[in-house]
């Protein structure tokens, strides 16, 4: 995967928190996923990428991670996942996509982005049924709270470089 | 949406399993779905789906019925979801996404499709954060498998025909 993909996503990931949830998140060391370590996460937003290279883009959160950001979002305790948790994190992904499609852009690779698609459910898996590694930004919020976005594009396996 | 596009979906869901997991399925009434009535799977793969409108396809299963489909298609007892169920998830969903693709394009719309991300966990939700309504083709799978698959699309709430 080119270098510029995952720092892209990582950079956009940063500034649509801040600006439209309000929540500064701290940055982990990237690493790459293989196929024998899955991801978990209780809620995730895919978002399906093509263009110059056909990808996927997860943002997955634990429970009390996005339980935080659409407190600070919505300016009130949330205090369960519900539709309007779900649709927030839809929303949070597709701006990051579109943020970091126009980055991506000015380095010479051009995508568009699919609608999101938002899973709620306690600890799934995250799946990509092609060899990986997939790209990992770890991240955290407050005290408790973990996030991360993984990146996955077809043929990355090859040119993996970040 | 356009009345095509279930239709596609479903015809090469259809051919999908029946030539690469030899297994039948029997489709039921097809069906709007809205925000309110959230759609619930054991197994699903998303495929994102770009070109003259963004959109996404979910493929979705109860446990039962994607191990009654992977016994079928790898010839052996699959007692577990495992990788290779997942993997194998995937793959169909491709080929589903492929298939309808073409046949979309004798119709006039040209669709590009991301790679497939699939989720593993117990009864999680499926949420798009578009108003819907998405358009649901359930099928069960013997006597007791369900899955189906849904499909929404950008604007498809005010041009909804099928």
């Amino acid at each position: 995967m080119n270098e510029h993909f995952l720092k892209a996503f990582t950079d956009s990931t940063l500034k649509v928190f801040r600006t439209m949830a309000f929540t500064e998140l701290q940055p982990g060391t990237p690493f790459r996923r293989t196929k024998q370590d899955t991801a978990r996460g209780d809620l995730t937003a895919v978002v399906g990428l093509t263009g110059d290279m056909n990808g996927s883009l997860a943002v997955s959160f634990s429970e009390s991670a996005i339980l935080q950001v659409v407190s600070n979002m919505f300016g009130e305790a949330v205090k369960d996942i519900n539709d309007e948790v779900c649709d927030a994190v839809g929303e949070l992904s597709n701006m990051i996509s579109g943020d970091a499609r126009r980055v991506l852009e000015q380095h010479g690779f051009r995508f568009e982005a699919a609608i999101p698609t938002v899973i709620d459910g306690k600890n799934h898996k995250i799946n990509h049924p092609f060899p990986g590694p997939y790209q990992v930004q770890p991240f955290t919020i407050g005290t408790e709270g973990s996030c991360f976005i993984e990146c996955c594009f077809e043929g990355s396996q090859n040119t993996a470089t970040c």
